[in-house]
């Protein structure tokens, strides 16, 4: 197989890459000085070198505890629950919340056969055990099998002490109402606050 | 820098890749086997030390000359013209054209200071010098651009001996009449041909 063609193949197995996009960039990277490609080659080996989880709440880091377990400035009493290590990031950019974090690894989908064992709910029970937790958030996407993970969440942790609150779900800041779907107005509106 | 923040990073350079995709490529890769960011790796690694440029046709090739230019079985008297040579990966997959090529490298573009010197027209009239060539077929795009630059090889061309020839322009088959622009409409329509 010719390089161009291994490089293309591989680019298409990434998600959202098709057979012609992959060639796109193929072709874009001839066009660059080589030092780009081999950038990216070594970001690439770098990654899986050096990026592992967290022993303590599954995000993915580059030290164990990550950043954010081993911040002695973050709220110890406040965790908040996400399917993903990504998820992580997205809530870090916004700023707003300085408690702690613990990664599900997926949400419940038994079609997938991704069951209650299959995610890190038992871990989670064991660091709660710990007493220090006063509050949970759990912060899954709001998709079916999100809501079906939050309750599930919920009732395990339901009768060991902590709070358990869902993050709010409505128009999203800078949505349209007129091209909002049903289910998240009529959501917008029964949880409606007081201005 | 962590080693997601670098891999998102080199990927968000690509063209059509946001700061997002290359965050949610960079995940993705996570969750895969390591094997997969490696394979990655190393295809772009063999690209740049592998390809290069064809010296008949400034084909991408990895043997010199390419693989087009030394089939015995290729017609040597019909040469098309094309911008770049992924034009030239396009026309094999369509499996009609069976004579040679050549890479003009770009298309004429004096707003990013691109001019006929930038173009490998000279080495173009050097091979029809040679005599073997009848016909040129020239497959630049049918935009202004390339309208342009079929023009200034026409001219060139001209009075060299071989035929000058011009892809035709026209509804692209399985398109639609409804949607087609009205400059195609109007040259399908001049350019249309008895039953």
């Amino acid at each position: 197989m010719s390089a161009i063609d291994e490089l293309a193949g591989e680019l298409s197995k990434l998600p959202g890459i098709g057979r012609k996009t992959a060639l796109r960039l193929t072709y874009h990277l001839l066009k660059q000085p080589p030092e780009q490609s081999q950038q990216l080659a070594m970001a690439l080996q770098s990654l899986a070198a050096r990026v592992r989880r967290c022993s303590v709440c599954a995000n993915l880091t580059e030290q164990d505890p990550c950043a954010i377990c081993s911040d002695p400035r973050r709220d110890r009493s406040l965790l908040c629950v996400v399917e993903e290590a990504s998820d992580i990031g997205a809530i870090e950019r916004a700023g707003e919340f300085r408690g702690i974090y613990h990664v599900l690894g997926g949400r419940l989908s038994p079609l997938d056969g991704i069951g209650p064992e299959q995610l890190a709910v038992e871990p989670l029970l064991a660091r709660l055990r710990e007493g220090q937790v006063r509050e949970v958030i759990v912060a899954t996407n709001p998709s079916l099998e999100g809501e079906a993970t939050a309750l599930y969440v919920q009732r395990q942790v339901g009768t060991m002490g902590p709070t358990v609150s869902r993050i709010a779900r409505g128009i999203p800041v800078g949505g349209d109402l007129e091209y909002a779907d049903g289910v998240t107005i009529a959501q917008a509106i029964s949880a409606r606050r007081a201005m």
